[in-house]
């Protein structure tokens, strides 16, 4: 099944947009999990048991996992392949090169690790992103304003009078012949959620940032979403992986996907 | 060693700049390489054993490996360990997230793989490319201007009357504290390379786009390296790796680097 169909039905019968961020990072992990044999897998095993039912999406970012080289891709095709196939999963890997290498780029995240989406970054234009818009049942978010203070430098920049992430934004809309393409968007700046919301069409909007970065949650679901009338995705990783660590951290991991659940079936869109 | 230092001796011992990429895609090896158990390894070591004493640098694109999943990060890492101590690795990854993020990354190119330098994507800004910064023997090259049509699409837009890839050239010349910064500049354009030497000062340049995608050697020598002013380092992938496809591919990539060689010996320059 496409991405953004998996997507759907799952806000649809879910009524949440949360995604957990499996950015698993070994020395985090609770003292029990730390004495097996592949400590990384088994909490993410027990993450993914605890919350599956509850999430429209994961994302694990694939540099967490290049950093346990050279085992670390092997253990995240295992933990891609402990997610029920009706979850769908992007690879957060921000990846963009020259369109022979990004054949490669796009064929190790959709074909070898079985993603259903991955973000990409805008720096070399489209056809350095092309390859992976042809995966037509697959799913391509561009980065357009990121979540960190480095956004500044060249995001904000003004471009006949409007900030570059607009240009990349309306590129990105203009690109999406295949229905398969969305933005990403920082929780950081809500103001800019909107901004990027009124000139981006329905593009499906993936939002990190919320929780350890500090973001807010109910203005990212309300403007990103336009209340209700285009996808939005919304990423928590540490806030929910490093809830507990004890032995409870898969139940706290649990609370924390139902606490931001709760939040956003108190808007009353979905 | 530091990255700088070692380039440096080789360019003064051999007086070239050329640097191969070992950018090795299974369905090109030659038909008896292709019969062994490990044959993109196999390859790359009957590449290097070729050239290794001809180059100043070799240039890995990950992406290659990762499409080789799980196991393509073990050949990479393989592969460095066959590259003399004296030669520097250049890891192609184009890598760049937000600051936690970007130190997974940076700890797997410099530490897990030990690659030398990287190169970086700047869409993120400063802080997402420090974690990589801060490795002070190791050095990062930023992308620029790149050598693919998409370069137009962003890189050219136009900042208070000047390109994008102006405002990152003086960027990455301003973050360069540790002294272990430089720029990817695509050959595609050779004015392009002499106008970004104009206005950044002594930061090495690392070329791709000679060969297979048509660049013009000369040109990017002379302006690249200010005619032997600054460091520059020239990468040929493809016209090396796959100069035959038969029992002498190895005997044919070191031709095609003494070729490259003699056109750099014969500026003067060195």
């Amino acid at each position: 099944m496409k991405f953004k169909e998996k997507l759907s039905a799952l806000v649809s019968e879910r009524k949440t947009v949360v995604c957990v961020g499996l950015d698993t990072v070994s020395e985090k992990l609770p003292a029990h999990i730390r004495k097996l044999d592949n400590p990384v897998l088994e909490f993410n095993r027990q993450i993914i048991e605890a919350t599956s039912d509850l999430v429209c999406a994961y994302k694990p970012n694939i540099a967490f996992y290049e950093s346990l080289a050279p085992d670390g891709i092997k253990i995240l095709k295992d933990t891609i392949s402990l997610i029920p196939k009706s979850v769908p999963v992007i690879i957060d890997a921000k990846r963009g090169d020259i369109g022979t290498t990004s054949a490669m780029y796009a064929k190790a995240v959709f074909e070898e690790l079985n993603g259903d989406a991955v973000t990409l970054s805008p720096y070399l234009g489209e056809d350095s992103l092309a390859p992976f818009f042809e995966y037509k049942d697959k799913f391509s978010f561009v980065l357009c304003v990121t979540s960190n203070a480095g956004a500044q430098d060249f995001q904000f920049l003004q471009v006949d009078d409007r900030p570059l992430y607009h240009h990349v934004a309306e590129s990105v809309l203009k690109w999406n012949k295949n229905d398969n393409l969305g933005l990403v968007v920082g929780a950081s700046y809500p103001q800019k959620i909107k901004e990027v919301r009124s000139i981006s069409g329905n593009l499906p909007f993936l939002i990190p940032g919320v929780g350890a970065q500090g973001g807010d949650l109910e203005a990212a679901v309300k403007f990103g979403s336009d209340n209700g009338e285009s996808l939005v995705v919304i990423n928590s990783s540490r806030a929910v992986l490093y809830a507990s660590d004890g032995l409870d951290f898969a139940e706290k991991a649990r609370e924390e996907v139902q606490r931001l659940n709760q939040i956003i079936a108190d808007l009353g869109i979905y």
